[in-house]
């Protein structure tokens, strides 16, 4: 095994992305997968394959994990703590905030150097600019590693602060969103789509306004943080009014109705507080609470 | 009364925002709303006061109604009819496409030209370029009237179909994704706060991820559109143990968890059908359904 720039273990979808974009960024890389199979593409392209994760992690100074859970990443690095010790693992598998801060508890104990990521990217945009990683643990490690780091993503790569249960956070909080936002477009594009509109078509007009939805948030956000819901747009009560219609009108089509019935359950819960006159902001506070 | 350009009925906080915006675009304008002071700042800025709501419908051929709901618009334009005969009505009060079909039906019978149109902008945004509004109806009556109803929005002004439901489809189908986008963007600035986020610090993040998220709309739309869900970026599955995150973390920040909750059942209820090796666009089916 040659030294090299960077390790990656686990080439699924994501890892597969992850070490192309390192290759491109014209570092040395090797690459490991429970499946081997998964590396050949990058080994044409020029990676190392390590034939096992140990060897693997062997040749460089930081690895990088990304398997699909917190049980498979524990199952290939705690047998290979030693190899790992003073190494630098960065690892961008989904988890909770309280598994990124127990690895990190884990590695500490064993002299491995540990920054917790988040990847707010598919992996076809992984290394463009569009791509967003979060990172979260000591700001020195950051730091020591950072420009290998942003051939993943040039400008989106932000480190949130020491606590690395910070980029699990947000990354579940922005995932969220994004659910969010993929149901009910797919609600909407199933509800259009019974008066013979195609999803493309019903795609447009979203992302359009989508766009005016972002500014909806922040002028949300200002009024959260100062904890004042003056209704400058629509009142709590005319939204709660129009949920109705977009129920009734699921409802009428035959399209599943729970999503709009969950967001009507909120609203009046928020009017039975006397939230009604409030701007949507107000809603924040039936999320505050289980 | 003099005549005048087009008349507004409803000066709530939609209407106040529509009748300014006619004002602004050079329109002679005739306002009223039932409580006659919502148009004091509006007649101080030139436009003309009807002391009654069949004193404005005389003064203009062109009619814009924006009231709280149906029962408020007929209510005020049935004992109206005669006056109305011959004038043409765009309503642009929210509603279900059954609604606005109904009153199509009224109105044609009354010698009545209608057009019903939906607004997707707050009242701060109507008359910029950032104003998206819907209409449905004859598409000769769009035509006469809509370079009077750009001055609502000079660019997003569009003409849907002849069926006058089509408007309130698309905006209801649209408001729905406001409410799925904001509802979720709450639950995560409730989560995030937790660990000390401020919202505007967290509505960053957001906004930035909600322009990947028009991303992936455009992928699953024509992934939708083909019946083909190969999972280019990731499966359902890997989704689904994502969306368990999310309510972990909410549960053990103690935040509302009933907005994953909802996203779980329905990636569960994907993957009970096999879809869990499906691109997420493979959830329509689960919306497609009561
Ligand atoms: N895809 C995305 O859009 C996306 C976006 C952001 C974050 N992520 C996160 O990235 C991580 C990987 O996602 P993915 O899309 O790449 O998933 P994937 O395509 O399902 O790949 C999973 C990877 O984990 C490996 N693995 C699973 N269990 C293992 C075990 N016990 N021992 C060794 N290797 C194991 C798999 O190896 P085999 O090939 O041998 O099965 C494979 O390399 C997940 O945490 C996911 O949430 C993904
Ligand atoms: N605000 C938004 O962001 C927004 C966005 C898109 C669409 N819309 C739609 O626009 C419409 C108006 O919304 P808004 O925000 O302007 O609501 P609003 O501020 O509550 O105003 C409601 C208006 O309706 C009038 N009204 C209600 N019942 C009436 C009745 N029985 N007879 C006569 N007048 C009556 C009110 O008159 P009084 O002043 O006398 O009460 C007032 O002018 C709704 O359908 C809403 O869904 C609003």
């Amino acid at each position: 095994m040659r030294e090299t720039d960077v390790t990656v273990l686990g080439l699924g979808l994501m890892g597969q992305a992850i070490a192309g974009a390192f290759l491109k960024g014209g570092r040395e890389v090797t690459v490991w997968n429970r499946t081997a199979a998964k590396a050949d593409a990058l080994v044409a392209q020029g990676a190392q394959r390590g034939e096992t994760a140990a060897e693997a992690v062997g040749a460089s100074g930081l690895v990088v994990v990304v398997l699909t859970d917190y049980t498979a990443v524990t199952g290939v690095l705690e047998p290979l703590a030693d190899t790992l010790a003073g190494r630098t693992v960065v690892n961008l598998t989904s988890g909770t905030a309280a598994q990124a801060r127990e690895f990190a508890e884990w590695a500490a104990k064993r002299d491995i150097t540990y920054l917790d990521g988040a990847i707010m990217a598919i992996p076809q945009v992984v290394g463009t600019d569009d791509a967003f990683l979060l990172y979260g643990g000591a700001k020195e490690v950051y730091d020591a590693h950072e420009a290998v780091l942003r051939d993943l993503g040039a400008s989106g790569t932000i480190h949130l602060g020491a606590d690395h249960g910070l980029a699990s956070l947000y990354d579940v909080a922005l995932l969220g969103i994004m659910w969010g936002t993929l149901n009910s477009f797919l609600h909407g594009a199933a509800l259009v789509g019974t008066a013979g509109v195609d999803a493309k078509g019903f795609s447009e007009f979203a992302n359009k306004w989508i766009g005016a939805i972002t500014g909806f948030v922040s002028a949300y956000a200002a009024q959260i943080d100062e904890g004042s819901y003056t209704a400058l747009d629509a009142s709590i009560d005319t939204h709660a009014a129009t949920v109705d219609h977009l129920i009734e009108e699921s409802e009428a089509a035959g399209v599943n109705a729970e999503v709009p019935k969950l967001v009507k359950s909120f609203t009046d819960r928020a009017r039975a507080e006397g939230h009604g006159l409030d701007s949507y902001a107000a809603m924040i506070t039936q999320f505050r609470r289980p």
